[in-house]
């Protein structure tokens, strides 16, 4: 496979995008494996995945998906013949993109059992973010590995996460009550950024193992959204722990512009030498917080 | 003041309800103050704020509303004199609220500059959740607290937390792409869970510092939502730091009858003499990732 994988969106194609064939989608890297439903691997992570209609597992409630991984079926009759690995190329791969935060494309093929799937062909259903995965027994009786997607791509008219919950819940009033959820979908600045320390934490050097490698947070120092308006920038991206990210978002601790911790954290942070921190933004973080 | 404090819904009073004036909100404990605009205290949290245009420093955007806190102005002419506090009851409080995610009841007087105020008295805006906090300069040149609330009630016609970000962040396609958005709205059940540990992980007894105590997270053994429909019970649920949460929602770890660890995390699961853990949903979330 020589061609490139490419997270994201891929310039004009763009949600409801009709392929006739799978082939129509591999000179854009949109989806680059004919045969197979996942596009990537374990070291990448996955980009692309096809709704074949291959697995009797799978449940598609249009803007959340339950997906059966890869493997362990008969290449003939597609039927499930062995139990299905964590190890599997795409599986690790699907993992991978959980853990990351990066986007999926998915694709509704027309054999799709599902009133989203098109009459003929392909569509493109948009950027989704893997959110969940586990191991159950399936119809078959074997192994399967389970992922669950939920939209998250950028159309305001399309259900966020939030939502689909409340919809699809089996305690309908009750699901918006209840605790945290984490929208897992980083921008590509912040993956890199994640990169960049190999997933560990700037403050406490801790790395939070998953499966398929270390899981770690990107923590905006001036914060993104009113009134405060920070940028997703690098420069306004840390790397940290989820403990130290809720932390620094309370101003329990606070940076100093040598980089030494102020608060109720002592030490420094590690700053990777290709990484430059906006000054301004660190006091802005300081002094809204009352370190002055 | 003798009437207890409520959070969440009041019965009969939905959304969008009028009152004529501030004394109507107290025999129900709606707010309970009839001069002060926030209800609550450092000890127990905010129950329900008014907005009631006493201050110059306000945004109300519907669904998100940037809310100046309590202190410092002059009694007569209201306006700012001096610094406002963190130990200010109701400011504490409305810290409290945001670390313990407690629901917030939002009302707004026809004082109040919006285009969501009433002609006459006042209305009922909803729940809200207090997701941010910080302090800065104000107009006056004074100290001020300052607040960012989100509406988190179960209304699905209005923004989730996500959308209000998309639509009135100053990058308005940047923002959705970005990191993590921690929703902190508890149920009430998680909180007492929560309460029950004294805000200390169940697995490494850490608990994240706060200036008004300590913030912990209601973790979910069988998960909410589709397709593992977990109750939100506190048999359900366990007290958890950020990062043995992440781990734990992961697999990385999971449970033993016994309450022994299995998997990256090795010790035993504290766990209250108050505190029954439904056993089918321990083996629910061990068999789901692999412990069999």
């Amino acid at each position: 496979m020589t061609r490139p994988i490419i997270f994201g969106e891929i310039a004009n194609i763009p949600e409801g995008y009709h392929f006739e064939g799978r082939k129509e989608m591999m000179p854009t890297s949109f989806h680059r494996n004919w045969g197979a439903g996942i596009d990537g691997n374990a070291k990448e992570g996955v980009s692309a995945i096809v709704l074949s209609g291959g697995y009797e597992d799978d449940q598609d409630l249009g803007d959340e998906i339950i997906y059966t991984g890869a493997g362990g079926n008969d290449a003939n009759t597609g039927k499930q013949i062995e139990d299905q690995s964590w190890n599997n190329r795409g599986n690790a791969g699907l993992l991978k993109s959980q853990n990351e935060g990066l986007p999926v494309r998915v694709i509704r093929g027309s054999n799709h059992k599902s009133k989203y799937s098109p009459k003929s062909g392909y569509t493109y259903a948009g950027l989704y973010s893997v959110v969940d995965s586990w191991e159950e027994e399936g119809k078959s009786g074997f192994k399967i590995c389970k992922f669950k997607l939920i939209y998250s791509g950028t159309n305001n008219t399309r259900n966020t996460a939030e939502e689909v919950e409340v919809r699809y819940s089996a305690e309908p009033t009750k699901r918006k009550e209840s605790t945290i959820l984490r929208i897992v979908r980083d921008s590509k600045i912040a993956h890199n950024i994640k990169k960049l320390y190999d997933f560990k934490c700037q403050v406490c050097n801790i790395s939070i193992p998953t499966k398929t490698g270390n899981y770690a947070e990107g923590a905006h120092i001036k914060p993104l959204g009113i009134p405060h308006n920070g940028h997703d920038s690098s420069d306004n991206l840390i790397c940290l722990c989820p403990n130290h990210h809720v932390m620094f978002d309370k101003g329990i601790f606070a940076i100093n512009d040598d980089l030494t911790l102020i608060g109720a954290v002592s030490g420094e942070l590690t700053v990777h030498t290709k990484h430059d921190l906006n000054k301004e933004n660190l006091k802005y973080h300081r002094e809204t917080h009352g370190y002055n």
